[in-house]
């Protein structure tokens, strides 16, 4: 069953500070009714063109829900457990599972990846009920920013949008900036002026910490000696030092940064497709 | 009831990296025991002085649970609730209550607090089981250092130490660094030389926050406008247009950076007299 607010049908506009046809788009051929904006289609300021299209908006909040609940009925148990080092997942699991290691910026503290290729991308967003802000918009800066400009309709409740942003590279800082949150107000409202009206009120201010990874993401089988062998390792039970080492299978699937909604579905793919393969090479 | 391995007596020694009475140290006649090293006393590599005292350690983990328990039992609710703007209090309180802002580092980004004055200042640690280490130790160092060194043995489970640390100021990062984890185990070996003990062993890395306010803590009343007015100010419900504005009492009691629990005590009971003395003036 899929709920009531999950998903939306979104008309789309990306907007391009400088004359294009959209040729480079390499999503162009995938959403629907894609077309150039014409010559005479009224622009946001600072605009020189556009491209329109149609592609989906989905709620996070009850996307999260959904999936857990779809694996819940598919015999799938959810523990909650804070572990320092990747062998503490015996602890939880026992000897014979299979690991899969997703813990996004997570990976940059566990002790037996501490990949220090991850860093966060500090994202400042607004979300806002804005009735009359139907449309995904966002602006493609010729020049490098750190403040792209987004607005994008979420399915649920009526009306709601998530505004931004920032993208701030090697940022931790999760509180709010007011100042930030000013300019980004000001610079949505420039480019989207059905936020003007009066509507329209501020749910919620957010910042996130995007987990990005310098080369891209990481989706790859490692076979890891367990216990880990580090002088500073947690070492919860001294008993884990008598059952011997072991090479433990773990499939590695975390850095996707920015587009970790749109990129999971394929990643878990992949993930299956590695498990699969090093299974029967283990038979 | 005080549950077992809630506070312990503390044999204590700070070391100096120059020749010093103590006689500069405040807390010199609080603590128990208080006495200069004698000049034949061994004292670790580059110390040239030191003092002794006894004093207590207290198990955050289980302090707070107690602390908790306690107030429960003296008829207090617990409500966790997300808040985003100070006037949501309103909707989890009700109209008619006062207000102790006591959010920590929160009151940086709190809508109708924002004190831009708040900073965090990051501190990595080790907790480890190191039955021979006992005592608490920290070198104080003559010339600025964001690496302080100290040992701080808790009551339970037996043999439990927080090994530090760092004291970096504005660093938002809550990764844990294993550099800084492997500095901070050597310089501690050094000064403590009970944790090579081969019955050591790491229990976790942490990471933490210290909500520390350039200028102090902030103990003080205000008054404010209610709700919020402010162009970005979350706005829940459109109810709250309707009730007008009113003056809001909150007493502010945050920023106390490295030295929370310790201050803790004194600080509920300046807020419980500014609250006495507010609530008095308003009849």
């Amino acid at each position: 069953m899929i709920p009531t607010g999950l998903v939306m049908k979104l008309p789309s506009k990306v907007y391009f500070e400088e004359h294009t046809t959209g040729a480079q788009l390499w999503w162009k051929d995938i959403v629907r009714d894609f077309r150039v904006l014409a010559e005479d289609e009224v622009l946001p300021p600072g605009v020189k063109s556009g491209v329109s299209f149609e592609t989906i908006s989905v709620n996070p909040g009850v996307y999260l829900l959904w999936l857990k609940s779809e694996l819940e009925q598919r015999g799938v148990d959810f523990v909650r457990h804070r572990l320092g080092s990747l062998d503490e997942v015996r602890s939880v699991v026992g000897d014979s599972a299979a690991v899969i290691n997703a813990t996004g910026l997570g990976a940059r503290s566990l002790v037996g990846v501490q990949d220090d290729r991850m860093f966060p991308i500090r994202g400042q967003t607004i979300v806002a009920i804005a009735p009359k802000a139907v449309e995904f918009v966002t602006v493609i800066s010729a020049t490098k920013t750190s403040n792209p400009i987004y607005l994008i309709p979420r399915p649920a409740p009526p009306g709601m949008v998530l505004v931004g942003g920032t993208f701030q590279e090697n940022n931790w800082d999760t509180s709010i900036h007011k100042d930030t949150a000013q300019a980004i107000w000001q610079r949505a409202n420039v480019f989207v002026p059905a936020l003007a009206d009066p509507g329209t009120r501020i749910v919620s201010h957010n910042v996130g910490l995007r987990p990005a990874r310098a080369g891209g993401p990481r989706v790859e089988a490692e076979y890891i000696d367990m216990p880990i062998k580090d002088e500073l390792a947690p070492r919860l039970a001294e008993t884990e030092d008598v059952l011997g080492i072991r090479k433990q299978l773990v499939v590695h699937s975390y850095g996707f940064g920015p587009a970790g909604y749109q990129q999971s579905w394929g990643a878990a793919a992949e993930v299956v497709a590695i498990l699969r393969k090093e299974l029967d090479g283990q038979r």
